[in-house]
């Protein structure tokens, strides 16, 4: 039994700069750029913060074409990813704490750990 | 003035069969496919079920090639699709009631009329 639902989207973007990716989706989506820590390293991710239990939304700098992919929350990514190749999907690519999958129609989506504090609650349970 | 916010997605499925696209988004989303009206017409669109005040998503059937775009939501378009030219979006395609919009960091997204309930009680007003 695990536990798993839509977390959020990454913007993808192929830009030079990141900051202005994230003030251009900041600005047309309405939601703020969450403030970098002092001294954090260069960043390839800017958060944007929706509501509390809003979606979870960054804006990421990709090498690829740009795009919005789909993140799903896990709670066990193993079971997860074999429940989402029993509908359909592939695997493409493992990251450090993800899976990269691709859905039948196409699209590349990833499953990742918990992106919010009330996954455990809200989140569906899959036999 | 004029109100918008982000409504949420659409799944754009290059997809001979719109059935087996949504029963796959919503089976890995975790989200029931809104039943068909009696009689209703061929649909291009089926409609995930949120939760209440959840986003707003479909799949939808297209030539070109599958993705996913993001909708804002808005009570004025013109002024919208203004505000957004102004942080450098671009004009792509008008539909009957929506823009078709291109981000500077290339994405394709829609502004659409309100879509939810509780737009105008929660959506970001521009001055």
């Amino acid at each position: 039994m695990h536990k798993s639902r839509l977390a959020g989207f990454i913007i993808d973007c192929r830009a030079d700069d990141l900051e202005d990716a994230a003030r251009f989706w900041s600005a047309a989506l309405g939601y703020p750029v969450r403030p970098l820590e002092e001294e954090s390293a260069p960043q390839k991710y800017r958060e944007l913060l929706t509501q509390p239990h809003g979606l979870h939304i960054e804006v990421q700098k990709v090498d690829h074409e740009s795009r919005v992919h789909l993140d799903i929350e896990t709670d066990d990514i193993e079971a997860e990813v074999k429940r989402l190749e029993g509908l359909g999907a592939k695997r493409v690519a493992q990251g450090l704490r993800w899976w990269i999958m691709e859905a039948p129609t196409g699209q590349r989506f990833c499953d990742v750990r918990p992106q919010k504090p009330d996954f455990a609650e809200r989140a569906n349970t899959w036999e």
